[in-house]
């Protein structure tokens, strides 16, 4: 084979997914784009604000010289500054604008963390169910993604990262509001994960991160709030992104903080921004950059996803779907009839129904429904999801 | 250490480099930045052309739904047509859409390239001098970077290649044209490149690429035009970006392109979409994609960086530089008058003169020049290049 091995593995695994995406097109070109419910994609539905394309307008008509040149690797320090303000605002921190490296989105973040601190077979332990990037992110750098199970409704299980912990631990990466789950991790939990923590680094000599992925944060739903990683534990880290913000996921921006009180943070923050440079990100999209420093606190109207979570969730419980309401993110995780979970998503294809089975995500037997769709998506789709389930009950 | 070893490492050893900066700094504390000349920077100094600045306008000015959304990793299709279509123009070839990747960048493009082909301590080729950023690339997926001299003129120096080739080699990187030399590599040695790489590949039982790094191919001089190396091998691949060509270097925006009749293409072209997904870039950037694709051919005023080529050789020449006369980029590499080029380069701080000593790019004895600064920048500087060379002969 004349790519790199290990690519050549990934894509002869992956090809399952790709027949899945394969049989969705097909189902697409004969029913019609309209007559194939697709709940597989995370692609926001919802328009940007209007304030972000008046900004965007602004800040392309008064361009000033030099507004699309290079600048440092972190960004644009007085981006890096507005980051800084809203976070310190928001979390009650004293974050400066030194804590914020710009990033190609909440992706590139990870990537340049991962980067920055993991040596080769290095330990990286996230809760499962998970987000199937992760395994790809922590391998390119040559670390080991360490799975291990949820709690009751997908909640962390200190226990079960307490007993994976070894020798080789560099850090625990969480994502919250989850994908696929739509779990909040509440501040107490948080707490003695923090705890956690600091007692292992004390053990093993070792200094574990704590990595949070947070591009959802702004997507929550009955008032809940994303607590504050930064303020759980000191050597913690925040990757987010603008993608659901401002649903502009294409534009790839978004940023990294650092927990100010982490230990060597000088050299954490210089290997973070070389990570930045030497992946060849370079710098975050430098006119994203300047549009997202004038919109910060600014984000879509989450009532229209809450409206689309009512509908699907008042849906499928009426049939008799089991599932965990999601309390962020736009991603319901139901449970499937059956263990097989792959023969239940291909009787929802049968309905023109695309969902992704919970194996991509480390969870088999459950399976992920994207709401950011359009209304009629979910509404038109209901009858199928009772005739799907019914052929399994 | 907390972070990683390597990185570390990467970061103590660049630590002159940032001396060098910080010395660059200081000087522009004192002085006022008018006072102190800086050529270490690869920082377009021309404005972007009045074409981009009007389409971008009009691309925001009319944005339709979605925008901003995700498309396939790969770029938009309609992107990737206009580009296929213009470098068949340019380059006499008939590529499709399909063999164009969109990218961050070139760097992001190299990234994507070695990421799909590199398997563990795979040997990547480069002739020295070389871009300093290859070895780190290389080092980001597992490979190793072998710097072969280059030859007369800093041709390259296809001897010097064949007998760098082991059983584990698996590309030859090039830059065409240079930085930091300006060379152009003639067609007639491409073409022979491509000859030993053809011959190499049987010996070795090994699919050898060959990489073509080519940001700056716009930009050249006397009428010297960069030939197409996929015209001259199958097995090759094009990087190159908008940065310098539109001067937006700060949005990250570029392609590969794989030569039509490489092997195995449709798994390469799999291995490269994945690659980008996987390494966090998930896609280049929408907006900056939509603006590029509307301006194939459009390309800032080359006789601006032209003007200022001959002003920097003519009085550097005058005083008795010695230096190959850049054939494109925008850079002069001249000889050091001591071989210890870093006592040079600190004797041209003395006179608020900033350069990068070519231990930077492999190549010591040397030192580079970035002449993309305004006209004043050269015209006052040069009575110190005249006192720094004085000290030494």
């Amino acid at each position: 084979m004349a790519i790199a091995q290990k690519i050549g593995g990934f894509i002869e695994s992956s090809s399952w997914i790709r027949k899945m995406f394969e049989e969705g097109a097909r189902l697409k070109s004969i029913h019609g784009n309209d007559n194939v419910y697709d709940f597989s994609l995370g692609n926001p539905s919802i328009e940007p604000p209007g304030e972000f394309r008046r900004y965007l307008k602004s800040i392309v008509e008064n361009a000033s010289p030099g507004v699309h040149a290079y600048m440092p690797n972190t960004g644009y320090p007085h981006v890096r500054k507005a980051v800084a303000d809203f976070v310190n605002d928001e979390q009650n921190l004293a974050a400066g604008e030194e804590d914020v490296i710009m990033t190609c989105g909440a992706a590139g973040g990870l990537n340049i963390i991962l980067k920055a601190i993991t040596d080769a077979d290095d330990e990286i332990i996230t809760p499962a169910p998970y987000f199937v990037e992760y395994g790809f992110y922590a391998d390119n750098h040559g670390g080991r993604l360490i799975t291990v199970p949820s709690g009751e409704d997908f909640n962390l299980d200190i226990e079960a990262i307490e007993k994976a912990i070894s020798p080789k631990i560099k850090a625990v990466l969480i994502n919250s509001p989850n994908n696929p789950t739509g779990r909040v991790y509440p501040e107490e939990i948080l707490m003695r994960l923090g705890d956690l923590l600091r007692k292992k680094s004390l053990e093993t000599g070792r200094t574990i991160y704590l990595i949070s992925d947070e591009p959802y944060r702004k997507i929550t739903y009955d008032g809940i709030r994303v607590p504050s990683v930064l303020r759980c534990y000191p050597n913690s880290l925040m990757a987010t992104s603008y993608s659901k913000d401002l649903s502009i996921p294409g534009e790839r921006i978004g940023y990294v903080i650092v927990c100010p009180e982490a230990e060597d943070k000088g050299l954490l923050l210089q290997a973070l921004a070389l990570a930045n440079r030497i992946l060849g990100y370079v710098n975050a999209p430098a006119l994203m950059q300047r549009v997202v420093g004038g919109l910060q606190g600014v984000h879509v109207d989450v009532s229209e996803y809450a409206r689309k979570r009512e509908m699907l969730c008042d849906g499928l419980s009426d049939f008799g779907y089991r599932f965990v309401k999601p309390e962020g993110a736009f991603y319901l995780f139901p449970q499937s009839p059956v263990a097989d979970e792959v023969a239940f998503v291909n009787a929802l294809q049968e309905e023109r129904i695309l969902a992704v089975p919970g194996s991509g995500f480390g969870a088999p037997g459950y399976f992920r429904l994207s709401f950011c769709v359009d209304d009629r998506v979910i509404s038109d789709s209901l009858p199928g999801f009772g005739r799907a389930l019914r052929k399994f009950t």
